[in-house]
């Protein structure tokens, strides 16, 4: 926290910084490239925000904060899946239909698993060949590395770079299992869930939560003698859905099938996006969820925060190691151990002037 | 944070709370009833634990700091699988198979995605009857809600208190999808992956990570027409696993087959358990593991610690509505937002004596 220096210093001292690198641009230049629209300022822009480094993340600070009054005008669309659904395939077929009609397409990729496998696995496949060249679309792998919260804040700043930069849809796909369903939810519109037929509900993990967050639900691999199937599954989908208590906003989600490889049932999710939208919009519903959106970004952050400061107190940096050390060898409990360096935390922070 | 406070005088306070109050019993009388291993009193142990009040917390760490030399003992076993794989059905069989050879088994339940759908669909089911009633077991149900950290907090001392009332089997279910593997993984000596054939490994949502963290991987149902195919997708998992990098501990995980309704198979899981904790005790990895989970338990509790104290800062709680008020009206973002919050938070220890 270096709560005691002024905006206008800090700002000097950033610029100076940058002037000293070669290999980042200035705030000024980021802003000007971002909203000129120039994918190569928005990847550098995105790379900012994905770092760990604090003089990167103050760049990143200052560039999202001047480019937050050319955001929030795209439509973000999650997009999950069982792997093997056909995510990667879908968004490629999905973006090239948005793109064909000259709307300009981001996609972006959360895996907070990679995190503690240390690479997912569907990070080295060469994924959506055509929408990666595309002039009218903005393709961006999933960050390679970061705890949960970093991932969320850093995919959030992300769509805010991207809408800057003139992008009128923004796919988030959420490419790790279970938790990032929960963490793209939260910074999204509308939730698209991705199903197979065949497999059995249960099967697929799709668990009552992960289809009461769905806005619509397409069968994809709906093509060739699976086309039968994927219409009966889409219809018990669609029986099943209407069981589900009425919700809040009085959206009652969509269930039909597509085909990445046959590009079909494409327009079919767009057009029920945009019908979403407009009812969203019509209730007032779609600003709300954006409010509640700010509320728990506002949380991530400050828990974020919260743990900068604390390991970066001397006092608990001088006595971290021993004291986890003794929790270690059974000397103290995890609890015990907790309480204490919480005291020399308080007591550091009341110490310093 | 309560540190000026003796610990003779916090333990007098808790004692005369205790005694005001009918419906819950003292640290002592808890204790002693945990000891002689009373299923009564484990319970209520194990609702302190899980409760979210200070004065249920406050006996709670008293008693848990109590029972410290009476854990450690049990060999701790965490089961997954997708919805569907019969883990429920799984530890029905398994855990009488432990009962009839007289081993005393509890089966602890975790859960955390029930804090987001607001209660499993699992959770509805009556489950494992026959276990239930045994007096050797004890089943405990999935704490209803609760944070991510807070549900990781409550099971670690949950096993401990089993441990102590002298169970010698710790099987630990995850409900929920994704999340709760990472979490119960990191609290468990053993972890087990259920499997079924039939189903290919993506739509299993099997992701690689999720195979490396299994110590074995059975194939349940493996009984009537479906017992040949379940051969052969144990023989394909073990040939998978022979691909994997060697692990440190250089043990190589097995797979097998066994069926929860035909009670077959039980037998060669609990042969692998035990081959795997000689195994591990021989190399040391028992204990080294045991330790890298107490650091993990450590940081948890300091996570959940530092957040307390900052919600209940005086300061904090006077502004903290106004300043999220202002993120979600656009006034202010995130990042500002969260900066004043760690200022006023900051200045507030600060001016306290």
């Amino acid at each position: 926290m270096e709560s005691s220096k002024s905006d206008a210093a800090k700002s000097q001292a950033v610029e100076r910084f940058l002037k000293s690198q070669n290999n980042f641009l200035t705030v000024k230049e980021l802003v000007a490239g971002i909203e000129k629209g120039d994918p190569h300022f928005l990847a550098k822009a995105i790379t900012l925000v994905e770092s760990n480094l604090d003089r990167h993340k103050e760049i990143a600070t200052q560039v999202i904060h001047q480019i937050l009054p050319l955001t929030g005008k795209s439509i973000r669309i999650g997009i999950t899946g069982v792997p093997g659904v056909g995510k990667s395939t879908f968004i490629e077929s999905f973006g090239k239909m948005l793109t064909n009609q000259g709307i300009k397409t981001a996609v972006l990729a959360v895996d907070p698993s990679s995190n503690v496998t240390k690479g997912s696995i569907l990070g080295d496949k060469t994924r959506m060949n055509l929408l990666s060249v595309d002039p009218l679309a903005f393709v961006r792998p999933s960050p390679a590395s970061g705890s949960l919260g970093g991932v969320a804040n850093a995919t959030r700043e992300s769509i805010l770079l991207c809408e800057a930069a003139g992008f009128e849809v923004v796919l988030v796909e959420t490419v790790g299992v279970g938790q990032s369903e929960y963490l793209v939810k939260e910074m999204v519109d509308f939730f698209l869930l991705l199903m197979l037929s065949g497999a059995g509900d249960e099967i697929q993990g799709i668990k009552r939560g992960i289809m009461e967050m769905a806005d619509a639900l397409f069968v994809n691999k709906a093509d060739g003698d699976n086309k039968l199937m994927s219409r009966k599954a889409a219809q018990a989908y669609r029986n099943a859905l209407h069981l589900f208590p009425a919700r809040e906003d009085n959206w009652t989600p969509i269930a039909g099938t597509c085909s990445a490889i046959e590009n079909t049932g494409m327009d079919k999710v767009w057009h029920t996006i945009q019908s979403f939208k407009q009812h969203q919009s019509d209730n007032k519903w779609f600003e709300k969820r954006r409010k509640q959106q700010a509320k728990t970004w506002l949380l991530d952050q400050l828990e974020s925060s919260l743990k900068t400061c604390f390991y970066e107190q001397q006092e608990v940096k001088e006595n971290l190691d021993s004291i986890t050390d003794q929790v270690i060898n059974g000397e103290k409990t995890p609890y015990a151990g907790s309480q204490e360096l919480m005291s020399l935390y308080l007591s550091g922070i009341k110490s310093k002037d």
